[in-house]
């Protein structure tokens, strides 16, 4: 199980480097691994950033983590992971991962904001060519969108193994950021006629839709039930 | 109002081009103005992509869209701004919005899935200079958070516009893409003891709590009136 290991380092921080200190609002900046891993684990999809012919390219994809390791999966032919396999030593990216938790209404337009919490994570992406890492990557990607899930499915085989790459991206140049709070208008604005507020935004699902096809007797698992 | 005059094109649909073209699941790709318009102005923030010493960066911000054109703003000392402003003839960006509509719980792990709506713009990020359309430009921002309420703000009075830098990006070379739908599982699959279906997850916002120093008597505005 080498290629799975996780990481030992036992710093509870990351190090701030020139491209993680932020040029403003740097107050709103956190290099806590606790935090930056509960941001993370929070999110569906990353905004995966690489450089293709000079110009960037930013889409979104699935992730899943696995102690101080990142892992994203697709086809591949896909451009990113394409481009992974052949970089030597790696492709340099950039992984965004942002949740909106409220839009904040102030008097002035100028003090409009949103509260939010956003990783954002600079390096080197690697191909994952170990199978056993490559195994672990893709049970901690089913079990990022719902926690569990991975030995409630049937695993890859040979062939989706085989059309499936995995890139691997280490948490090391790493920052949050984040907004918490109120309103902060200008104290002359207070009195204007304007309602101010926040506005929380909802999270979590819905009711889940069993598939058309399901055989009768499978109940909705306990990871599905809505809190 | 020169500057905020809207682009004059009729056409319904961005012309495909080698970067908007995906390279796997072509079918799920489009470029259809009126989609196009209606994922972006659903978005809160959107993922900004730029060069920076020859690595990506991507970070979140707030967007506005006035016609076919998108605007970004910020602080004039921020790095993307900064550098859009010293950049000639502008500073190469991609910007995309996501969407996360359902996760797709499928029997094989191989097809778990989520249902999306992405757009992915490519293009030369301008600053903005003529006063007028910089306002413009700040009220969409506002109107984009929130519609309706630039018109019940206090607008940006000079030294507030002064210390705002905003960069516009014409929507020009820009796709959709998206995944909709139920679970697609292997037909020897079905039989499987595994849960499978579709999980929406929660849109819109909770009830909106009014700032401590609200002046008594301002209500809800309609608005924020949760439908």
């Amino acid at each position: 199980m080498q290629g799975t290991a996780q990481p030992t380092s036992q710093a509870t921080a990351y190090t701030p480097t020139d491209r993680t200190v932020p040029t403003r609002s740097a107050e709103r900046a956190s290099y806590d691994k606790e935090l930056v891993h509960a941001i993370l684990d929070e999110g569906y999809v990353c905004h995966l950033g690489f450089v293709r012919d000079g110009a960037p390219v930013v889409l979104p994809t699935l992730y899943g983590r696995v102690g101080d390791r990142l892992y994203v999966h697709g086809s591949t032919g896909s451009r990113p992971l394409r481009m992974t396999g052949q970089a030597d030593p790696g492709l340099p990216v950039c992984l965004t991962v942002t949740h909106v938790d409220a839009l904040i209404l102030a008097r002035s337009a100028f003090h409009h904001s949103i509260n939010y919490r956003s990783v954002v994570v600079h390096g080197i992406a690697h191909d994952v060519t170990d199978p056993e890492e490559k195994r672990a990557a893709l049970d901690a990607l089913v079990d990022h969108v719902v926690p569990g899930r991975a030995a409630d499915s049937r695993p890859a085989n040979k062939k989706e193994l085989a059309a499936t790459a995995v890139i691997r991206l280490d948490l090391d140049e790493v920052s949050a950021k984040l907004r918490t709070g109120g309103v902060n208008d200008e104290p002359e604005d207070l009195s204007l006629p304007h309602w101010a507020g926040v506005v929380p935004l909802r999270k979590g699902y819905e009711t889940p839709v069993a598939d058309g096809d399901l055989t009768p007797g499978i109940g909705l698992p306990d990871y599905l039930a809505v809190p």
